[in-house]
């Protein structure tokens, strides 16, 4: 698969060594899979992407959908690829068997969506907005609409879409002006504008059906007022044919820096003739479902931000190691060969701090994918409430630190390349434009920094916090029990110290000042990334440690490469953690006092 | 001009109150000149940068230049743009007068540059590079070369180019390969191809100027061997015509993924027939001429980086001035009316980060520029020395801090404007695309850390270093005497005294393992750079405190900005430079002695 790819052994280890995913077959849910069947599922997903996804994600950014006046035209190569997908059954791989999926583990969902989004993420966009919209209608939709609606995304026949944004209100979901109103034949009229919409048009499916967030008149004002509506491009027929259109104009595509293969478009609803939506649940609940399913989306974004990281991580790695120029300082007689640029201090700093970044945010979210088949699978209610803590804190960390750092990586996978890397012949320019979207999309990285610090480390006495700590400290426990780790966790056990001291102070500055205490909630949101991260590398180095006496062949150099990575890790950027802690403790106002006209 | 602009406010506070430029106005040089003159040829540059330059910014980003197989075809635009340039006399703005220059101040040179880099980067680089060749010749080239070259580039009839790099040979020189034949009539034959050549060509002038590095069959080998070249596109006649082609083949277009509007070229010599260059002055002094110049050129480079951090500043602020979302967390009833997002606390740590990032760096480059004036103006050998050791040292800093961080500030600038700023109708995508370049050409990152750890802080036994540090602590002197500046005085020292610890373990260190001792070199050149920057901070400080107390209108703000930008600076990046210090102390090897197979 060209260049840019996840190996699979990285995940083998992630699934299998540090995740211990084969467990999940002693689930009632799970078990009727097993490891070949997993691995079967990653071939194929590895065979399409190979075949059918990377060989023209460097085409359809350059040649980007353009409307017509008519409809959305994209290249035909990228039908083709989502036929290849949705014929493999993919579509459906971690819906339940009941509606036609696979139910698989989602965090083999995940992992599948990880070798897709590394070889082409502007058309696995698609997907893995269908499987959101899906996802919802499976939790809260009523039997008719997952009989008309959900089935069919399932098959891979409609696509989905996620309707939140407005012109007007990107972040902030209280301001959004879409109406539903009730008529007597059992949907809602819907009227606005609803903007940012990924898969918004187009003539890949057969239908496109639009998870909706929208108003009832006489609703409360702001959050609590929002309902959930869907509404499909098409009105469906009973007998699930496709049927009128239900009035959804195409108002503008948005032409974007990266992601480029990605429609993204500005819809009006209910403008040029009706446009039917349907509640999906209780009225005024619309926001508290998004929420229930944004968890596992905003592991998809994260997700998202690992692959296309570690893309240009392979990217640049395999051009390194290609590469000749220069000499080392101390062999530097102009009639020697010149060296591979791997070789190159440097250039190995650039290459080991995308490796510590790609590899530790990849355990991160696939932990998260896994921690949500717990919880599907949770036995009691205690831990059903565990797991749902754990994510809630987890969750705006697996959004943004890959965002960040996987963004960062990707810089880095350039500079390795040098000019070339800046030329549009090398895919590593095209994954650093695609990959700085994730900052933004699906709440930016100051708002996560907000839910973090202002709202997910204080929820519920912080039973979140404390939950995510028990589990940091149980991995600490079992590092303390190697020789060779011990000082790692004892690194760990004071960075969590730390960051407790930070947070207690912050959050009782709450009570002076609420906009000074969550002013850096940003930074406060790469510290704590940091201090899991760090976490996940203490995971990897455990089970490195213990596989590593029996390792044969190329896993003997697998294995020192997590162990290098983690040392990489606790001594080059947890270290952050400790100054970002200092300045956290300061609590500067400077940016929070200077006059605006004095900026 | 549009929103991406470098307020004059600013360039005034920088040039006339920090720089005291007009104590050039004392020497011969520039006895000529005075405020008036200054603000005129600023005024000039603005005018024409905002009614010809930014226009047309975004269209040629859009529609590259392209090769049709006779030509290069580029927007009109650009040309259109470049003879107003011409016209106002603006390529000969720093040549001397005897040339048909207008012999004003280096530092007033990049000023205006900067107002046009800011406007549209991809158009300015062709005097950029212009300037730059000719600078070259002005300085080494025989007087026969000025009058045939030199003279119809400063009247902007015949642009420049600079030929380093081959495909093979980006980063080390040693292993050019480009040939160049005596022969009997007084030139050379020249053989061999150059990549990545900016300007390369197009039908924007009359000529086109390449300066050439190339090896006369026999030299000695490596850069020792390396002569330098003038090689024009045309050869002129006698009667200053342009004749004949002189067998530079165009042989192929580079597409990038910013600085779009720039032609970049691989270009073959000889190929296809005679290729006649022209020795400048000595052979095997390619580099040593080269080096000489590299100064101006590298400044320039931290000049167009900061330039486009500043645009994006500028325009991210207007826009958050503008634009309403959202609520304080104390005052968020969803009845309340949003506030503008200038008002956010993460929003305004974006602007401030950018502030200080782009004024820090822009007070940076024109230092530097004004260290280039006193250098042609100084008085006694010693003076001149001092002033080459300054710029010695500072020139891979100047270079490279604005790189780094004013891309970052890029960054932040896209995240204001949230999905806004990533779409291409807002001008900080392109912004962010066209910076990335700035850490790759002119010397990549890591070759200016090397070039400042393995030879600029230690050459004439650390004198250069001892230059910049007596300059930093005669500002430390001035601004212990205020009481309000005493305690950025003291950090800066203490700032000092860390970076000269690290720097003497660091060079030690080179006795027992120099691949290990500047295995580090790019974190050093980030940390030294933030000395650097801080120092640059308690500079303008001590100029605002100085000037606030007969402050009146817009002023008073405008100083408060400064104090409050240098806090910011003091209290929230200073400190990275100890966290730096700390790494650099360590001497991590994992970098290095990870195995190849194990990344």
């Amino acid at each position: 698969m060209s260049d840019t790819f996840i190996p699979r052994r990285d995940l083998a280890f992630l699934l299998y060594e540090v995740l211990t995913v084969e467990s999940l077959f002693e689930t009632d849910r799970y078990a009727s899979h097993d490891h070949t069947v997993f691995e079967a599922v990653l071939d194929t997903a590895e065979t399409i992407a190979r075949d059918h996804f990377a060989p023209h994600a460097a085409v359809v950014d350059e040649q980007e959908p353009e409307f017509d006046g008519a409809e959305v035209r994209l290249i035909p190569d990228v039908k083709a690829a989502l036929d290849s997908y949705v014929g493999a059954g993919l579509m459906g791989a971690t819906f339940d068997i009941e509606i036609g999926g696979m139910q698989l583990p989602v965090v083999v969902g995940q992992a599948c969506q990880a070798i897709f989004s590394a070889a082409n993420i502007s058309t696995t966009a698609y997907p893995f907005l269908t499987i959101g919209a899906g996802n919802l209608l499976a939790a809260f939709g009523s039997d008719e609409q997952k009989e008309k609606f959900l089935t069919p995304m399932v098959e891979g026949r409609f696509f989905g879409t996620m309707c939140l944004s407005e012109p007007q209100a990107g972040s902030s979901l209280t301001d959004i002006s879409t109406r539903a109103e009730p008529t007597d034949d059992g949907y809602y009229r819907i009227t606005g504008s609803k903007m940012w919409i990924s898969g918004g048009d187009h003539t890949l499916s057969e239908n496109i059906i639009h998870m909706v967030l929208a108003k009832i008149p006489g609703s409360p004002s702001g959050v609590k007022g929002i309902s959930l509506f869907v509404v499909p491009k098409y009105r469906p027929e009973n007998d699930g044919t496709v049927g009128e259109n239900n009035n959804i104009v195409l108002a503008g595509l948005n032409h974007k820096m990266g992601y480029r293969g990605t429609v993204n478009a500005l819809l009006n609803f209910g403008e040029s003739g009706e446009t039917q939506g349907f509640l999906v649940g209780e009225p005024h609940q619309g926001l508290t479902y998004m929420f229930h399913m944004m968890n596992e989306a905003r592991i998809g974004v994260g997700l998202g931000a690992v692959a296309l990281g570690y893309a240009g991580y392979s990217a640049s790695l395999a051009y390194a190691k290609e590469r000749p120029q220069g000499r080392h300082p101390d062999d530097n007689a102009p009639d020697n060969q010149p060296v591979m640029i791997v070789e190159h201090a440097d250039v190995r700093r650039l290459l080991i701090s995308q490796k510590v970044a790609v590899e530790g945010a990849l355990a991160l979210v696939l932990y998260c994918a896994r921690l949500v088949d717990e919880k599907k699978t949770a036995k009691s209610d205690a831990e059903k409430k565990r797991l749902s803590l754990l994510l809630d804190i987890l969750t705006p960390i697996t959004k943004s630190w890959p965002s960040e750092f996987c963004l960062e990586a990707n810089k880095h996978a350039i500079q390795v390349l040098g000019g070339y890397g800046y030329t549009r012949d090398y895919p590593v320019e095209r994954l650093y434009r695609d990959n700085r979207l994730n900052l933004i999309h699906e709440g930016t990285h100051g708002i996560h920094g907000l839910d973090l610090l202002g709202r997910k480390v204080v929820m519920e006495n912080g039973a979140a916090f404390d939950a995510l700590q028990n589990e940091m400290r149980s991995t600490i426990a079992s590092a303390a029990a190697e020789a060779s780790l011990q000082h790692y966790a004892a690194a760990l056990a004071t960075a969590i110290d730390r960051i407790n001291d930070v947070t207690h102070k912050l959050v009782a500055a709450r009570e002076e000042n609420i906009r000074q205490a969550l002013a850096d909630a940003t930074l406060y949101l790469d510290t704590l990334g940091h201090l899991v991260i760090a976490w996940m590398w203490l995971k990897q180095a455990l089970s490195a440690t213990e596989a590593k006496p029996d390792a044969q062949g190329d896993d003997i150099e697998f294995y020192a490469g997590k162990l290098a990575a983690c040392q990489f890790f606790f001594r080059r950027e947890l270290p952050k953690l400790h100054s970002n802690a200092d300045l956290l403790s300061v609590m500067d106002d400077t940016a929070l006092t200077i006059s605006t006209d004095a900026l």
